[in-house]
């Protein structure tokens, strides 16, 4: 029986995760939740699955919450103390990291001093903090499995071969909703064309990440330090059909892909059961004669800047990945609130990036004091005419 | 350094086996090299690589080969004493199985017996012999690593998973050049066209059975065997750009691939540094980019009855998938010699495997007068007027 803990349980991935242990009661249990504000989803949760701890983001939604659990005998606990309670709670072996965004890196560098296995489905804790959380898991002798599919896939297409004998890793990319749209239409597209992802059904950040391309670009990073490669072994094709999840080549040519049906429950499935497979026999198998054709092109680089703009902090090292994914947080907020064009998020980004003057990582303190930098940048750019630009204008 | 005996080393694999050896001269030495009729080529690889032991077909090839080789130290043999005794050298380490047909069984079951790890090139060894070689091999605690790209995929894809979290393997067909040939022209298609393979460059035997689909049915029964799956778990897939090489399904529903150019450079080496892999910075990389797409589809069993007859003869068991191969070895020779048309080869070999009683597998012996039996059966049909049938007529 593996005991988990699950970090941002009322979203895409925590939904999953959770569906995945009620189909398996007799592998999994779930010691301790936490969500951000969706109160009845995680009533519902937690009514069902009996953690010991449960975390919400306002004290007025935790106290709600109990008023409305009235027979329930757990804690329930708010804010920042509480994503920590839930990431390290002594029970817990493996830590579901799929909070989204900035917010995810304190619990999840808690979880592995913890030393709780890490499934880790929140990319931007790691793009953040890349060389400080690889080390602090070497210290405490903590994995980070990761969830994404995309590093799923490579982990997959890694596991039991030698890993000096790789030559690159390619991850694969949808290319999103506008691959095959104009460049110049790009600036005048619409949020709601912006989250009709073709393939995957995602929550809204990770669905424009994936429009302007910054989802490769920090899966690039995150690729980078999970799989401890140099930036040029690190590589992006574009694969509309999103079957192929990702690849490895190996330096005899061999070239080794995991696909699969778009559909998270097989690498979440895989992460919480690693080293072994739970018999998910009530998806369909990947039925290749069904799907017309597989195709690979490579990335415009030059169309969605976002992902060389990644290539750049990697290469610039230290604060620079931290400084772009806040900056891309406050850019896809403000897309998503129809504050800025589309086009708008590479171009604030590539504006907070140049503007920022790259720093040694040295603890969680340094990297959050970049990340509050980079987002109060983003903000007075927005509050320039220059940057800021109303869709409906 | 890996001591190799190479059985056929005038052939396709045998060249390009050696190829890899004179490219990594602190991996591997040859100790013995046995080839069928091609003196001159035998003499050179000879020369080259100075082995202790030369074995060809027929005693007069092997005196012609001892004076032109006066300074030459080493054993000259012939014949199948010739054949057994690279198979057996003591020196050996490893045998690389790369005659074509039934004649590798023997010699090969003998490497076997004789500790050697082997390389399996030659598919028909282990069709004829599935249940006796697999069980002499886990006698002697010997592995048969598989060098046919298919096989070799399945096996990469295997590495360091578990077996049995495995839902099914997939092999994958190019469909040969008459893929999409009306089936009403295969009774008259020439030879020449026939041994057109749209992807890999191959010997004949081979090429025409990639024709008739039938080498993918020897495949399905090689990979029973050398996978220990029943039949139901390995199915096939056409796949005519040959970039992925065969498939394993998880229970999980992810399916690992191996991807490659098509060149058995890759697969050799593999087999042979197993389980390293060799730098093989000579051959480019695979670029799925310029790769205008991967296409996948359903085998036609109406139009290649041969793969059907694969299934049966598995299904049917014991001495069966041996007559299949023996009638198809005889079928496949009298259509390069346009004593049949390319159609016959089918009806060939379900006459012969339709007239013979199923006897279960004790000895190698018995396995001979199985293929025997098919052989003299398939000739008889032949001196019949029902099947033979010149191209020409």
């Amino acid at each position: 029986m593996k005991k988990l803990a699950v970090l941002g349980s009322t979203g895409s991935i925590g939904v999953s995760t959770l569906a995945i242990v009620e189909q398996f009661p007799d592998r999994f249990s779930v010691v301790a939740l936490a969500a951000g504000k969706n109160l009845a989803k995680l009533k519902e949760q937690v009514q069902r699955f009996k953690p010991d701890v449960v975390s919400l983001t306002s004290e007025a939604d935790a106290r709600d919450l109990r008023s409305q659990l009235g027979d329930f005998r757990g804690e329930i606990v708010w804010g920042n103390e509480g994503l920590l309670a839930v990431a390290t709670h002594s029970e817990a072996e493996m830590v579901m990291a799929a909070l989204v965004g900035a917010v995810g890196l304190a619990p999840t560098l808690a979880a592995i001093r913890a030393g709780k296995t890490i499934a880790l489905a929140n990319k931007e804790a790691l793009v953040i903090s890349g060389e400080l959380m690889t080390r602090e898991a070497q210290k405490h002798s903590v994995q980070i499995l990761p969830v994404d599919s995309e590093h799923n896939a490579i982990f997959q297409a890694l596991h039991g071969h030698q890993r000096n004998q790789v030559k690159r890793i390619i991850l694969t990319a949808s290319g999103g909703p506008f691959l095959r749209r104009p460049a110049e239409e790009l600036p005048t597209v619409t949020v709601t064309e912006a989250l009709k992802h073709p393939t995957w059904k995602m929550g809204s950040k990770i669905t424009i990440d994936s429009a302007t391309l910054m989802n490769k670009g920090l899966e690039v990073i995150e690729a980078r330090w999970l799989f401890n490669l140099p930036p040029e072994q690190v590589t992006v094709i574009v694969h509309p059909q999103s079957i192929v999840h990702s690849m490895v080549e190996y330096v005899d040519g061999s070239v080794l892909a995991q696909l699969g049906i778009p559909d998270m429950t097989i690498p979440i499935s895989y992460i919480l059961a690693y080293p072994e497979r739970l018999p998910l026999t009530h998806l369909p198998s990947l039925d290749l004669a069904a799907t017309q054709q597989l195709t690979f092109v490579q990335p415009d680089f030059g169309k969605f800047p976002c992902l060389q703009l990644a290539y750049d902090a990697l290469a610039r090292g230290g604060t620079c990945p931290a400084v772009l994914n806040a900056a891309n947080e406050v850019a896809v907020e403000s897309f998503l609130t129809e504050e800025i064009r589309f086009t708008d998020i590479a171009a604030l980004n590539r504006k907070v990036l140049d503007a920022h003057i790259t720093q040694p990582v040295s603890d969680l303190e340094g990297l959050l004091e970049a990340d509050r930098w980079a987002r109060a940048q983003a903000r007075a750019a927005l509050a320039q005419s220059s940057i800021r630009m109303a869709v409906s204008a």
